[in-house]
């Protein structure tokens, strides 16, 4: 069931699982949703991961056939729990934890129904809070995707050929990724992020608002994928920024870059360099104990006084935060906006993305992915930043 | 915020949803999750869409900014509906629809405890039941998709170079998909099932369990998308099956072809032609009125005839359905398994994918796309259907 050279690394995380339970005198948990099963486990299942507070944990598999080790039981529907539990002698929980806000409302109340905890708690929460803070072998898995996110960014330019439509570039960029080693799924959390393999933005289609709550928008190739490249013409003078995912292991890399068709307006390259300015003076302040809100705040303050508060982080809808947790999902924790609670602490691997919107032109800006360290951040993606012309 | 072409289509789903609310005394449904929002207002967005049996609908919008028409209202969070409600001098209903098999627990909890309803009832089955069948506008979106989607799989042996392997062959094909037009996006219904762009399977690796619910399995790139293709070398003697999606529009079609690298041994092609048998006969049987259960009886009393039980579907780990409904998820009703409850009606679209695992060989079989019309099916995805020798 555990592959080998995970054993040592998932005890940490069930270590520290285990505490933060005894913490909240929760007696165990009970997962099932793909990135916490992985989390714990290694792998992703059809089934259920126990894991109490104190004793041994369980692996409840549904599929597929032929998973072996200690603890692991075979069950076709999770009402056999219980019963496993009697035979062995074991008691359910009385305070259990179940995934809130990831498993749905019918599953949840099953689950609560046939475990007849006399209180639950949230298992979600929980783990966003414990996976926020990266293993050894998982900053591991974050640098060889980065290694794999670098080598694709540098064959960008030779994806370009006059004429182009920013969904023609991505195409041509996203078999590269996958050539390369991408995984293809892109996984996030909450509903409705729907994005596909990243987001190319060229000229005015980076104004269009988007439903999502990423960085910047985009129309998106249609009502029913409303993000990203919609068909834009790749003309002189248009700014065509990359956030292509680094999805090259379960861990996701993120990283932008800017391209230009010819030469651009001034304003561009200068709020471009704004945005490398904020990049450095967020490496400059971000150590362990460091709000979170204080770097978005640093970066709105220089863009402030640059003069390019409406353009930063979009126009007609502007991005609530500047940087994000990532993880085996590109949206994990920690947050930097204004009202986080969050703190940086030494393990915590994040995205910052200082970008700003142009009329006329399109998007500029940066995005690197950092590992926080024990006294200040590295930066983990690494390619050329300045603006580079595709021409 | 509707868009022209949709406005008659969306009367005819509100109309019937309207009806099914009445039949069971829901005073309105509230939805949110983005295949919902998109059946009922053609559009994904960030915020909720409200439909009472009995008058007017709102949308209300948090994301994007800029939408704008009849009934449109933007809103922070959903504790202002009722707020609105209320300034309206309109009603909550008594008995709310919240969709229950994918809102998560705390979003669920969320609404019911603002909306305070009486009683709750199950959107997410209700809307699975009414969108099994399609409208007019829905049909003709399956048509585009098939349309390209058979244009893409006439592309296939030129995607294939002596020494490729699986995952080369598959990353050829996904290009071609861009470039036709693939959306990228394929939704599923349920949790953990995620799926790229699709399977391709070839030699062993078809015999693999996967954790999932689909048709066949395959090891996948590594523990964390544990589906389809692993780097299998596609040798003399193997057969390669296709079911790379046919998302081109919202409306994903669903299609398999089987390729051989060379020749392969006698009971591939036998197992082939029964597959051909079991999608003729069903072409027989099929029509308003009968039990999807009994689709799935005759399918492997075929196989069961022709000796090949052990192979129907998979070998370690056997599939136990032999079709699905299709629509804005790949997973959609009716289900042909055996103690399927669904019947075949006028406007139900389905995949059936009668399909055999040969040990040594690989997946042998094929897949289409039915729509039923008022006396019997129509087959909506086209391309040769025998065996392709790609060497």
């Amino acid at each position: 069931m555990i592959q080998k050279e995970l054993a040592a690394d998932l005890q940490q995380r069930w270590k520290r699982l285990r505490e933060a339970m005894q913490k909240t005198e929760a007696g165990g948990c009970l997962l099932s949703v793909d990135v916490n099963l992985y989390y714990t486990t290694g792998r992703i299942y059809n089934g259920y991961f126990y894991l109490p507070a104190e004793g041994e944990p369980w692996f409840f598999v549904k599929r597929p056939n032929g998973l072996s080790g200690p603890q692991v039981v075979y069950l076709r529907k999770p009402e056999q729990i219980p019963e496993f539990f009697a035979a062995q002698g074991l008691k359910m929980p009385e305070k259990l934890l179940l995934e809130a806000d990831e498993l749905s409302y019918n599953e949840y109340i099953r689950l609560q129904t046939l475990c007849k905890p006399k209180e639950t708690g949230n298992a979600t929460a929980l783990l966003r809070s414990l996976r926020a803070i990266k293993t050894p072998w998982e900053i591991e898995q974050f640098r060889i995707s980065a290694r794999h996110h670098s080598a694709t960014y540098a064959e960008i330019p030779a994806c370009y050929r006059p004429g182009m439509t920013d969904l023609d570039f991505q195409y041509e960029i996203e078999r590269r990724m996958r050539k390369n080693g991408s995984i293809g799924i892109l996984r996030t959390f909450g509903t409705n992020m729907d994005i596909f393999q990243g987001s190319i933005l060229a000229g005015d289609n980076a104004e269009t608002p988007s439903p999502f709550d990423f960085a910047l928008g985009g129309e998106g190739i249609g009502p029913f994928a409303p993000i990203g490249a919609n068909g834009t013409l790749l003309k002189e003078g248009t700014a065509v920024m990359v956030d292509m995912a680094g999805n090259y292991t379960a861990y996701i890399t993120d990283m932008t870059r800017t391209f230009a068709i010819g030469r651009l307006p001034d304003i561009a390259y200068r709020a471009h360099q704004v945005s490398l300015v904020i990049q450095q003076e967020t490496e400059r302040l971000a150590r362990p104990g460091v709000p979170c809100a204080d770097i978005y705040r640093q970066a709105v303050e220089i863009a402030g006084k640059e003069g390019l508060s409406p353009y930063f982080m979009g126009t007609k809808q502007q991005a609530g935060f500047v940087g994000h947790g990532i993880g085996i999902q590109l949206n994990e924790l920690p947050v930097f906006s204004p009202r986080s609670a969050d703190t940086l602490q030494p393990g915590m691997v994040f995205a910052l993305e200082p970008k700003f919107v142009i009329p006329g032109v399109g998007a500029v800006g940066i995005e690197n992915s950092f590992l926080t360290t024990e006294n200040g951040v590295e930066k983990i993606t690494r390619s050329e930043e300045e603006i580079i012309n595709l021409k």
